[in-house]
């Protein structure tokens, strides 16, 4: 298929190089020339405007939140531009509002909006292991069914509205960032009646919280190993921003989510932005005296 | 083994059974008749005072709290009257506070203490599958150990001190509580967008969350599921309120047990004490002024 | 002088009026012609569009929101075409970030920006008896003083910069928000234990609390008069809204502010958007479960 | 009057001189012999035991807790020596469920049980200028108003119950160290866009907030003064732990106090403990990384 693929940061970079391996012919465009040219010696053909990828048959966008998104889909001129029929595969974590936005201005441009947000980080981008949850016309997402499948290990279909994967990955981030701070909490109390922190993630991950959000945190939180971010707090605190703004129109109260985001700010004032998301798990601890 | 069993509630009783059927001689004591009567049949013997309970090599204690653990194991007279070299083998969830003033009081009385609380609820009871943590010191563990593996599928060793193991009870326990209300609330806000709650829990159980606290209680919440209590609110919030109590002499803010205080307070003004905690996640979506 | 009023509702029609009979000539908009006629009969001049109110010596703007302020008086082309030397006296409560965006586009069409919020209601309004928190350059803040001298009773410098003034209002009505919170609480607690909620009262604005804020929404709660709102509770939610927005930027976390938050939703969800901010005094108590 | 007095803490021993040199005859008991013998150097007679101060005609407490209180009142056996038709005037805070109990032990002795907590530091009990909440059988405090005038600016009845006394004394500590976190964190949020601390105080104790909570705390935050406790951090967290204990039997959801209970330990973590409760409001701006 011709696909056009913008933006290439750590996540879209594995995610293009996987479709090009797939016999895929790609147009790709992104800020900056490096990510490009790294994915033109792979075969890709560069693009020097969002509007030239838009006359694939299908186009992917990933890029960083509804601001970018915004400027260089729409305020270029790209949607506008392009030919009747395309499928737009929006990939991005962007707000409802936006998506919601988003799916009136692709209607009005006869444009095919599916909304596509993937879990996983930059190592399950680049192996094709993604979970990706879709929502969109069916008739548009058979036919990239055979991208997703490229680009993830599995599809969940989450009906036509694409609003609806959009609020289910905000939605399932906000709890992902909740099990770290409970972790972090949970092991705050237990330290400081003497058991080790590995013992207690042993103990959980081996019992009731057996699942990949705590196997990955918790031993992070017990090692206190905030660097090498592959999720960062500043980006945490985006994404809670985005679940207490979706809730607000909706009168939907969310007191996790505000002690997460108190916490995120607390964090972030101290300078941990670009620290890994464990991080707020460690506050936790080092709020109690711990170290 | 000779074993003094006292405490024959929903989780005694399936726990005492067990330890029949794996050949040990019991001295049953619980307040209500109705339990003993039922072990005798199975061939306990039954007592009329715990102290004759303690006569046994090893009492096993499986009581409702601190406060009905004291009456009837310290203030009957009980632990002054035991034989020394006695194993007290406390499986209940009790307070960190009690657990150590227990631990000195045994001490004094030449008894040997062994905090050892289970993870599971009845049916785990019954089918010996239970997980139990375990602290104290470690010849009478090993004592016991048999004991442990009739009645579940896993020991935790968690070092000498009995505090030890009662803390991570209620550190797990304020773990679980969190897992509901979390999912309570993205739920709450996925399905103000249109995602069926079934959709939802069927996504992160088999994504980020696959662990049995999500599996048990996602499906719950999506069905409303709210009777029938394996784990009543009222129960939940006695063990918010124990991870709290630990906190204080240490230091330990845990804002997410603060939250769930709270709306676990509603929850039981409302009158739904007696309902089992996925109540707890289904008053998150109810109080967003959904259905 | 000569005034431009743009913005005739709750608070601007009295402020309006006021300015009339201290023998000002005002050129008065608003979007419902109402509010427009009534003036008129007092001596007003009626504009049929922004522009024409933009060549008195002084605007006064007293819209309802941003999304209001920016509609009428920025996309209007009003501001644009305002002559050089104007002063803009905005009274509304807007965000920061808003404030902001408008000193810079002020400052190009060479107009004097004077943020100046109001504290008090309509009758406070109509009585010239507001508190007015004032900042922009002090030469135009000079020149205006005789017109904050009509409004209000006492007039609070807050320095250059417009900023200040608008975060001012939105950190202080965040606290009146917060006494409230803390007023219901309390009167749910005491209340439990037989005091009557009047005796409370009484005791506090007698005591610690003699101040405005509890003096006028403490009885409110006492009697649950939610109806004939001054304030309403959907006006609370967009001011805390503005107090977290604006802390977001800036790092500042605000606990008590998010569980206003979620507590107004709490009530909006059931219903009670319209009714008084004492409504949320009056959850705190409903919540417990008492009457 | 002949009146046993025990305590002669910080609140204690200027309360005590007051009554001395109003002319009655006090026979005070105290653990530190120093404040003691301070007394006796007024004309007070000295005891060695609490039982020696039950033979006046009216007993006060001013105590530190529950714990104190039980200890010298109750285990001592003071209380069950007392002669029939003795009054007991507690002013100490006390917990709810210790105040219930006290009012069956002194039904059982015979002894009439009057709760009457003050407000006010040291200061105000130096100049006799405590305000004093009383409650519990009328006939009794009618004969003890003397003293309570001797010892406060004015009295506020709240009924036959000396419970109601107890509970308003712990609803308005919870009002006012939220108060002290509001003012904190509207401090962050204002001082972050360039408001000056002490030029909010001013405003806001000039209008909506004019009351002596906010006066005293105000500029004490401002000028980051938390040396020269009056009221320290570690008893604000006892107060909010007693707020939050009272509210537990009655399911009354206290959110604020959950914040404050969390943000104190934190402070105390830090090592705050003894430091003035400003100290509070001072973190809400520093957990901002303001200065």
């Amino acid at each position: 298929m011709r696909i056009g693929f913008i933006g290439l940061g750590s996540m879209g970079k594995g995610m293009a190089t996987n479709l090009l391996k797939a016999g895929h012919q790609l147009l790709v465009w992104n800020r900056s020339q490096e990510a490009v040219e790294s994915l033109v010696k792979q075969g890709a053909i560069a693009t020097r405007h969002p509007t030239e990828a838009f006359v694939a048959d299908v186009v992917i966008s990933m890029l960083a939140d509804d601001t970018v998104t915004r400027t260089v889909l729409i305020e270029s001129g790209a949607l506008a531009s392009s030919k009747p029929g395309l499928i737009h595969l929006s990939m991005a974590t962007l707000s409802v509002a936006f998506v919601r936005e988003m799916a009136e201005l692709h209607a009005s441009a006869g444009v095919e909006l599916i909304a596509a947000p993937v879990f996983g980080r930059n190592d399950l981008a680049e192996s094709g292991m993604l979970n990706i949850v879709v929502a969109g016309p069916q008739g548009a997402i058979a036919k990239v069914q055979p991208l997703l499948d490229v680009l993830g290990q599995k599809t969940w279909p989450m009906g036509e509205d694409p609003v609806s994967a959009s609020v289910l990955k905000i939605a399932t981030n906000m709890m992902l960032i909740s099990a770290i701070e409970a972790t972090g909490e949970a092991m705050a109390l237990s330290q400081s009646y003497g058991v080790a922190n590995n013992d207690f993630v042993d103990f959980i991950t081996g019992t009731l919280f057996s699942a990949p959000a705590y196997k990955v945190y918790g031993p992070k939180i017990a090692r206190r190993e905030t660097e090498g971010a592959g999720f960062t707090l500043r980006l945490g605190l985006k994404d809670v921003g985005l679940a207490l703004k979706a809730g607000e129109p909706n009168h939907v109260p969310l007191p996790f989510a505000s002690v997460l985001r108190d916490n995120l700010l607390d964090a972030v004032a101290l300078g941990q932005g670009e620290n890994d998301l464990a991080a707020l798990g460690v506050r936790a601890i080092k709020r109690s005296g711990q170290e």
